[in-house]
């Protein structure tokens, strides 16, 4: 669908019958009245109704950045919430409510707008999210993008970056690499219920979800002094179309939208392992380990060993500003 | 300070030190170690240390609508954090935490995003407030804009737009009109100390901040079948220059971001207005009344008297898409 339009577009409606539009495609994702949802200046929360732990995150797609003019604006919605939902499942948390800010120019049309927004909805449902407030501005020239603040809450302790320690296991939840080549970026789910199974569990040591590629995301999991020894022949590759994601895209591609977590040595890996298939049906996928590093060369570098050789990994996962 | 530079610009830095970078001109705004800010999926928030009433809202400042290239990073920083403090204050709450997600070329100048970051930090400072996430996504051309989600918080009942009666006193905090042509926009105050002293009052039924100008943020405040009276001579206009804002000004430029009001009927006023005094030095400005509608045409409809006649006000205020 051609997200923009010369006639039926935002310039014919006002803020605040735009506003009214998108919140009638979100369904029942906006459903709470005003002032716990928008409709006020501020949207109110009760601090009493919260778990102990709450955390907050913040992302965005961009027209042109995080999806194409051709693909479905649908799934480009789903996809502003699912990547924020993936920050909150690295945490151990669930997600409750969300703020979502546009900045839309005027010739956006209002066609392609109902069904980004229907995709909002859609995903906020899915994982109980309300859509409690946020904006709209305006910009000259074709361009769309919407921020997401989403807001979560756990009882339980956080899963945090920090905390693996020598010996850990490192495991992802799934195949990686070719995340835009295959449309996964658009399609995944994130690892909502996987991220709550690993808090509870207690034996996860740190966690981060994998959307900038493991030559990136792996670095902040590394205590100081350490490296990841990963065995080229464990990393698990997306297959598409026939093709295969190569192991460069594995580590630079990035957008898995997979947890990539540290175990405990200290615990009991096969039992774990078999708990999470019984659960989720797929498996868990067991990487490489964390190990002191051997030379002050190979301290907070990931290492990759295939047919008995050690290779130190330079290509460092995606950056928005340097490729 | 030109926004753009061809050498010294962000595409020289990884997001990893941009994000360092950014994060150490926000100063003592941004201190809080991970979880608690920034550099884990998530920041994490305490539900133990919050108060009982949470708000959240969400507002950007982009380059070339919010504010110019020409005018000072410092204040546009400012603003962004100004603008959302507004918003709280206008819910008789404090704020606390903010996400800030930018948006922003790889030609923006990197001593221009480090005095927008320290307007930034400088405001926060000022009214408390941590920065504890947010994100950066590129995109091309000459780009930038920054959302803000901040969160604040009051053990008071909030301020609410519903709650006006027949007869209550409409008031503001302030001048209105010309926001743009004298630099208000950019160096404005937040009534944040105002808008708790009017919750603590619990004598102040509806309340909104002006942001989009008298002619459409009254209109909020109207209960059904009711019209907001206004004296003319009573509005009180922007002197800048030795020149003054025109009263169409009033009702349409926006961005005063004053407190938008209304007393109730049954309490004693002119006491109120004397205790705002001794504790603000300033006045506060009573504009009308809260009225009955005389005819269906003037259900919830602005009618400005002057010289004893009634008329109509049928501009309706800044609008992002319709002018």
């Amino acid at each position: 669908m051609n997200p923009f339009s010369t006639n039926n577009n935002v310039a014919t409606l006002s803020e605040k019958k735009l506003i009214a539009r998108v919140c009638s495609k979100f369904g029942a994702s906006a459903s709470l009245p005003s002032p716990y949802g928008a409709g006020d200046d501020c949207a109110l929360i009760k601090a009493k109704s919260l778990q102990d732990n709450v955390c907050a995150t913040s992302d965005a797609v961009i027209l042109g950045r995080h999806f194409a003019e051709t693909d479905s604006p649908f799934l480009a919605g789903e996809k502003l919430i699912k990547r924020n939902v993936s920050d909150i499942a690295s945490m151990g948390a669930r997600p409750f409510s969300a703020l979502a800010s546009s900045i839309c120019s005027p010739n956006i049309s209002l066609d392609w707008l109902d069904a980004f927004s229907e995709g909002m909805g859609s995903a906020c449902e899915r994982y109980a999210i309300k859509i409690i407030g946020g904006d709209f501005a305006s910009v000259k020239d074709d361009f769309f993008s919407t921020h997401l603040t989403l807001l979560g809450q756990t009882t339980l302790s956080p899963l945090l970056r920090t905390g693996a320690k020598e010996g850990d296991i490192i495991c992802t939840t799934g195949v990686l690499g070719a995340s835009f080549e295959s449309g996964h970026h658009l399609t995944f789910q994130p690892r909502l219920e996987q991220g709550v199974f690993f808090a509870e569990s207690g034996l996860i040591t740190s966690c981060i979800d994998l959307s900038d590629g493991l030559g990136a995301d792996l670095r902040n999991l590394l205590p100081d002094g350490m490296c990841a020894e990963l065995l080229e022949a464990d990393i698990p590759l997306r297959e598409f179309d026939g093709k295969k994601a190569s192991i460069r895209g594995a580590f630079c591609d990035g957008e898995d939208y997979e947890l990539l977590f540290t175990f405990s040595s200290k615990s009991n890996f096969d039992k774990f392992a078999k708990e999470y298939f019984a659960k989720f049906g797929e498996p868990i996928f067991r990487i490489g380990e964390i190990k002191k590093a051997k030379s002050s060369e190979e301290e907070n570098a990931l290492i990759l060993i295939s047919n008995s050789k050690r290779q130190k990994i330079d290509f460092v996962g995606f950056d928005h500003y340097i490729s």
